[in-house]
């Protein structure tokens, strides 16, 4: 690989990726830029002035996605690399952002490579940007991607609201992101992100390539008891929804005891309270909680395990707590020949790899459903993310560049595109938006 | 008494009662009027010209609270009749509304009474619409009264905000309702309000006469853990809010169980998770717990063990959780003198009557701190309240607006008023607002 010119070079990078962490910037070094929000859109507007003034072609999709392109071939398909710049709400500065400019500053490495007379590209490249990979505004996350990659409906998708009633696609509408482009074909795809655990930390490996994700699944979980006056109803004839569903919270907390340690992640994020009076017993909690394992018949025990738990505390409190499975996403598997990608990508850097599973949801775990996915990660400093103390150093996040930009060279010419239907991509397909009824 | 004429026969006290809970009805026969919401505005302007064509003086005070003054001595002072015409959210119709409609139907019997050649009264008589009982919208409840009171800090008050950021200023302009009226001098005060109880249903009496408020304290709990991604965080990295949150409700609930059975009521009616994402573990529970008993002694015990419990929690948890006291009332006795004014009117009246505690704070409880106060209930079914179910018989109402117009008439002829300094009135002064750091 040829010395990097200097507008592309890592400290080029550096400034970039820390001139975009001051967007939406928090008091304690994390950022705020929940989907179609101001600051999202103002990262937005970073990306498409970044892409134009380096010879890019911005496309803008239905759903928001932004695609930076680089067309070598006329009409072969493009190879797509790349991340989202949304954030959670005080969220961590590199969640994301730090793969959409890696992605950006591998592409143009690459362009500048083709330039000086390098062999020419058998596909095209482009960089995304996905929308609302975080889904904290608007539920589901993986929005984006999982709409390009045909898994969630775009009409439906269009429809979500957020807390307030404002729907994606007005959202998308008040930030100028309800685009009309054709987005470009994919042909294969690769991603790097942080860890947002430690095992590259503990182990002081510098880079990890996914081999599988966690299977997961959401509930929705409404505790239904009946409104009363704090102050003059009898203890014994309250229907307080808010004690039931403290302890529907701790069995979902618990639930994760009756498995081996950390098999099972389990969590309560969203919880509202109603009315939500300091002076009346609570008529109504609704939350969502969030079960993942690597191994699907741990979560589906687990639920089992939980919906027991559920009805036997509703009817010890002689209320109704309704459950709907939702969000089910099926364990995947990486194709191995992307993972050997990778491995030989860090070899040639003269770095360390390992392999492991990511707990997490990613764009590339919705892309590998359509196209053969790449999917790396840099160390975490503590393992923290979704907060911002969120940290990985500018050492780590330049090794992750150069690796990308290495990975991302050979796809462009052809590595990977075979494995589309190869034997050894065994995920299944994935099923989502699914609701059971209880 | 002479036979009631038209205007102010108990069908129409019935048809303007049910006409009024018309206003913010809600699906379930509840009403939904909080505090300076055009649903509020709505049942104040009822009352407005409702007075005023009976031949009332209407004036509104600086926080809101609405008096429809009957002058029958020049510079006289006033008796002050009332309740209040806010609601909970999805409240019932009962709870406040029936008192001010009740007390508007009591006046205007005894004008009609003094028109028709009666003795003259010595002192002058309003109908009060105290503002923000509820403090559904705006925390403290009790707030109209308690400023008229001296109890608390009109400035203070005006810049409270609810929880979307609008302050009691902002909101009472908003409606038209900041007004600039000197309030009339109070000499007693008498109010009629719905059990919330089932005492008189169970024993089938049909007037309650209070005696006593319930001793009452609220906790501000604030638990701040750590904000992390649900699917990536190992459970033993998290330092989840709304874990330690649950076990603090369950902590509020179970420390009823310390004592004698219905001695202590307690509860969290408000709580909000952050950021209440989907998939990310909550950093900061902020709730309200309201403890209530009889006894002062209860409480403060309660209030010692929840401390204990707290600080457990927030130490096997490696969370902070900070709590501070707030919203402190006191025990009050009520007048005994006027105890017995309720007992003759119900006894005049061919009715029964108890003698009880209340629970729940009142107007007449912050009243009661600056003039003499009497206060009455009428039976509710199941005593449930602050739900849309709440329920009150159009029989038992009527018989409370006889029971409150004798009551009246003999404070506007002078009866109560000497108590005001007199030794049977042991009641304690009421602290509030009052904040301890732990």
């Amino acid at each position: 690989m040829p010395e990097t010119p200097a507008s592309s070079s890592d400290a080029t990078f550096l400034a970039d990726f820390h001139r975009v962490a001051t967007i939406g910037a928090t008091d304690n070094n994390g950022v705020d830029r929940q989907a179609a929000t101001p600051e999202d859109a103002q990262t937005r507007d970073w990306m498409r002035t970044w892409a134009q003034s380096h010879g890019f072609e911005v496309r803008v999709d239905a759903i928001g996605n932004m695609f930076a392109c680089l067309e070598f071939v006329p009409n072969a398909p493009y190879v797509l690399i790349g991340s989202h710049l949304d954030s959670q709400p005080l969220g961590g500065r590199f969640d994301g952002a730090y793969g959409v400019i890696a992605a950006l500053f591998a592409a143009l490495r690459i362009k500048e490579d083709v330039a000086e007379a390098g062999p020419t590209p058998k596909y095209n490249l482009a960089v995304v940007n996905w929308f609302n990979e975080e889904g904290g505004r608007f539920a589901p996350s993986i929005m984006g991607s999982s709409v390009y990659a045909g898994l969630f409906d775009l009409e439906e998708m269009l429809a979500v609201r957020d807390l307030e009633g404002t729907s994606v696609a007005e959202a998308l509408s008040a930030i100028g992101c309800a685009g009309t482009d054709t987005p470009p074909e994919a042909i294969s795809y690769a991603e790097i992100h942080i860890e947002q655990g430690r095992i590259l930390e503990r182990e002081a490996t510098d880079i990890g390539v996914v081999e599988s994700s966690w299977y997961t699944q959401k509930l929705d979980i409404d505790v239904i008891g009946e409104q009363s006056h704090t102050g003059a109803t009898a203890m014994a004839d309250r229907h307080d929804a808010l004690v039931s569903g403290a302890k529907v919270v701790l069995a979902v907390h618990d639930v994760t005891n009756e498995f081996a340690e950390e098999a099972l992640v389990s969590s309560v994020g969203q919880h509202v309270v109603e009315p939500n009076s300091p002076i009346v017993v609570p008529r109504r909690v609704h939350m969502v909680a969030d079960l993942r394992s690597s191994d699907p018949e741990i979560v589906r025990a687990a639920r089992e395990i939980l919906l027991r738990r559920i009805d036997d505390i509703a009817r010890g409190h002689d209320i109704t707590i309704n459950v709907e499975d939702f969000d089910i996403r099926e364990k995947r598997f990486f194709p191995e020949a992307g993972v050997e990608l990778a491995e030989k990508a860090v070899a040639n850097e003269g770095l360390t790899i390992r392999r492991l599973e990511t707990m997490a949801g990613h764009d590339s775990v919705a892309m590998n459903a359509r196209v053969p996915a790449v999917m790396m990660f840099v160390p975490s400093v503590d393992g923290v993310s979704h907060c911002e103390r969120e940290f990985t150093t500018d050492e780590d996040m330049v090794r992750g560049v150069g690796v990308l930009t290495r990975v991302a060279g050979e796809l462009v010419h052809g590595e990977l595109a075979g494995e589309r239907d190869g034997e050894v991509w065994v995920g299944r397909s994935v099923r989502t938006g699914e609701k059971a009824q209880r």
